[in-house]
């Protein structure tokens, strides 16, 4: 097991970052780095070693999948804003051939999304056999601004903790490996990040005077997350909360958490459903 | 302009592999690396080069599209089994940010897309402002498989030609840059390597027994891309012949083709376009 055989990691990281009961999310540090072994000068050389082992084990997911082979993964992503799901996109799953990857990103519904069921739109982007799905925000946006902006009526939002674990369900029994992350800033950090995007010329452009009105509203956010790990942290789509404050860190625990689940799929290369000897033959005599 | 900084052309690659009047695609010589001054040995760390620039060029067009700028840059690739696409994507566009990626794979047509035109399934797909879209293969093979497999008309074979021209206009008037490629490789290329997937059983799953029957009609897809060349290589949106023999020639070639579509548009960082010292003042309140 290739993850496993990561010597830098000194603890069972999906353990150590996997919501279970009496989870209290304000109990969780932001700067820690739980189950990294070492210092961040080495973190940029460990997560190129993870890089070339998720990029294989992606390969070997697809290959399969041309045979009928129906597992995939999908990787939820949720933050408050800066905690840095751009990063986790561009540095780990940046390493994985773009054609085995899926990226679904979920801004403001459309007025035609707003029409259906919640779960209308994600349902689909989920990734095909053999891909890695990344939902960028997802159906959880419709039980946190939704709760903490009352999008829709109390009774809508109690119903949507039930629905999503029944889609979750179904995905997983469909063999699709559901990795569900947020990543944990503190608000200090966040404040820090903003500043910088104000700041600095290139970054300028990541910045929206609607961010700071959304950070008013911190604790009531923090509320929705807890009430979202208590819902819907499964057996079968368990969440995790990385700590983020140190984008390496969170960077090296998501694509651990990555290699894990394509270890728990084992793909391998599929055996050749043709006649190879009779193939070799044929081609020779072109 | 960067790519034009990199010490090791000698030559103006796009120019050299341009589909002018007169082109003959019989030739070109499918071993050659017109334009490189260096050996291969040189090629990944050039290719590194090439990478960084071409990230840090998509991200300012994706900054620069949040504000409203509509460009975006349209890589078709188009060549014959084993060619390489799936390289240059994984080598070449794997190296910007996924976000920044708009990637679409054209297979056997579905029914529903044989209801309709033949540009209907493209068109859908065509990059949003900001993106790097990539087509792996596309429109062309309406008037390739399509023309040496007669799967239409002879009349509406020809059709396609102008409508294809028409369709590339008007993507290039609403800010696309289109760069068209073209890998080509010799007959006795194809064969090494279809013969390696048929020999490494962690290739054998690329191996397509039909890829052997398209094969056999070698001459007859050459004369189909040399009318492709003739018909649709306009000024809006020519066609380049990269010679592929050399897999690591061509992904230098065609990351310089990207390369100079991205310094054609000269993309920028946004100003900002709310008052950056109010939000700082209503930030620093927080």
């Amino acid at each position: 097991m290739t993850a496993r055989s990561q010597k830098y990691w000194t603890g069972d990281v999906s353990k150590l970052l996997r919501v279970r009961d009496g989870f209290r999310l304000s109990k969780v540090d932001p700067d820690a780095t739980p189950g990294y072994g070492r210092s961040k000068k080495h973190a940029a050389d460990d997560l190129v070693e993870g890089a070339t082992q998720l990029e294989g084990l992606q390969e070997q997911l697809y290959a399969q999948s041309t045979r009928g082979a129906g597992d995939a993964v999908l990787l939820v992503l949720q933050a408050m804003d800066t905690a840095g799901k751009g990063g986790i996109i561009r540095h780990v799953v940046g390493a994985v051939d773009p054609q085995g990857v899926a990226l679904a990103a979920f801004k403001k519904p459309t007025s035609e999304e707003l029409a259906h069921d919640f779960l209308w739109r994600v349902g689909k982007r989920v990734p095909a056999p053999g891909r890695i799905g990344v939902f960028d925000r997802s159906h959880y946006e419709d039980v946190l601004i939704g709760r903490v902006r009352s999008l829709a009526p109390a009774d809508e939002i109690e119903r949507r903790y039930g629905a999503i674990n029944d889609f979750e369900k179904r995905l997983a029994d469909a063999g699709v490996r559901i990795v569900k992350v947020m990543l944990h800033i503190s608000s200090d950090e966040q404040k820090a990040r903003l500043m910088d995007r104000l700041t600095r010329p290139d970054k300028n452009w990541k910045y929206n005077p609607a961010d700071v009105d959304e950070r008013a509203l911190w604790s009531q956010y923090m509320d929705a997350y807890q009430t979202v790990f208590e819902r819907t942290s499964t057996e079968w789509a368990p969440w995790h909360v990385v700590p983020a404050n140190r984008k390496w860190y969170a960077r090296l625990a998501v694509q651990h958490l990555l290699l894990e689940a394509l270890e728990g799929i084992g793909p391998s290369w599929p055996a050749a459903d043709f006649d190879v000897a009779a193939e070799r033959k044929r081609l020779a005599a072109t």
